[in-house]
């Protein structure tokens, strides 16, 4: 498998690229609409043919590459299900399994940072866990049908309970941690050490945080897999 | 074999993390000043004890976080033969190989970014290349003794020769790559293909780039491992 994790600097997201070796498909996982040149360079420099853009969920802080991938590759766009995006190809719903090639990716239904949310287990070893748990932290809860109840069930329940050493794969990190594991998580992870789902959701409910800077363009073009109005044909 | 790539956004520098799985010891590869404070967390998290900080070279663009681990630790200062570290406890020169629990570190002398400098080959799969070769570019040659006719020969015939699949990590990015592997390097990396000898040194010789922010704290401060006048005892 070639794996290769891609950061965006203004917006502090992390894209995944997962290519089959035998097949030469490959798969990006949250795209971001300002990095598609670079994206599609080095997937054509790894000899792999894009097919999938696949989605975590609608985000609020950075507008989707897909709509651009789609329109420049004829690829597809994955979405979780229920997430209101209209022009998905496809939706994954909680314990589907995709493949690609001899990869498999199943779907974790996440919920809490957004009504609609998966993860991504990555052939049994690496979960992309999107905005739900990220390193040190998780996603926040408080716009977007955001449920701090879910995101402490979800996260405790269906990721806390993969093994140990699964490699943690997260949406966004800003103080320059790339990777963790699902055993330092639970060790170590000060959103939910010592706290039950009760103090969990006080601690969610009084971040006072301000909007992402994008939210207001961000989330109706990602429900149009990023095919903003004022964005040039290219 | 522990090993994480850490970022630091100021100045874009990377950080590697290398701990032995048996012995619990671990090394810090180019680690910054602002972020020690992030690396001793992860690093007691791990369980790892921190026994060497290993620089690639003396930097220009951040001040190494060195003489503020070893402060804080105990732990010794490696640096490449010919630095002007006055304050290193050991230099590793070409070839030189260090033990890590099971883990082996081999010096590559790999100068041009500065007249002093080495990469490090990690368990044979994987080469630390700090400010010579980067993902799609090379260190600039232009100040601090720098030599573009050094950087091509040591780039093309100390790295380029290494097996292809290698992984390359890089001393810095700018661009949002976090790994690279020689072979898409040699057949890639603009500033060197279809480039000779020649050509390579007039490109390096015509760049024009301004100096770093900091050059003028950091190289002293470097060359006393950190240890900057203006710096608080913590």
């Amino acid at each position: 498998m070639i794996f290769r994790q891609l950061y965006d600097e203004e917006t502090s997201t992390y894209t995944y690229l997962i290519g089959d070796e035998k097949t030469k498909e490959a798969v990006l996982v949250d795209p971001v609409i300002e990095q598609v040149e670079r994206d599609l360079k080095l997937i054509q420099e790894l000899g792999l043919t894009l097919r999938y853009c696949l989605e975590t969920h609608i985000h609020a802080d950075h507008i989707t590459g897909t709509g651009k991938l789609r329109e420049l590759t004829g690829c597809e766009g994955i979405a979780p299900e229920n997430a209101k995006i209209i022009c998905a190809n496809r939706l994954m719903k909680d314990g589907e399994i995709f493949k690609l090639g001899d990869i498999e990716i199943k779907a974790i239904a996440t919920l809490g940072h957004t009504d609609s949310h998966n993860s991504y287990l990555v052939n049994g070893d690496r979960v992309l866990t999107g905005d739900s748990l990220l390193i040190r932290g998780c996603g926040r809860t408080d716009f977007q049908s955001g449920n701090p109840g879910l995101m402490y069930d979800h996260v405790t329940q269906k990721l806390f309970t993969i093994s140990d050493e699964t490699l943690v794969y997260p949406g966004h990190d800003y103080r320059g941690y790339m990777v963790s594991t699902i055993g330092e998580e639970k060790q170590y992870n000060p959103r939910f050490v010592g706290k039950n789902r009760e103090s969990f959701i006080a601690q969610m409910n009084n971040l006072n945080l301000p909007n992402p800077n994008k939210i207001a363009e961000a989330v109706p073009a990602n429900q149009k897999c990023g095919e903003v109005e004022s964005m040039a044909k290219i």
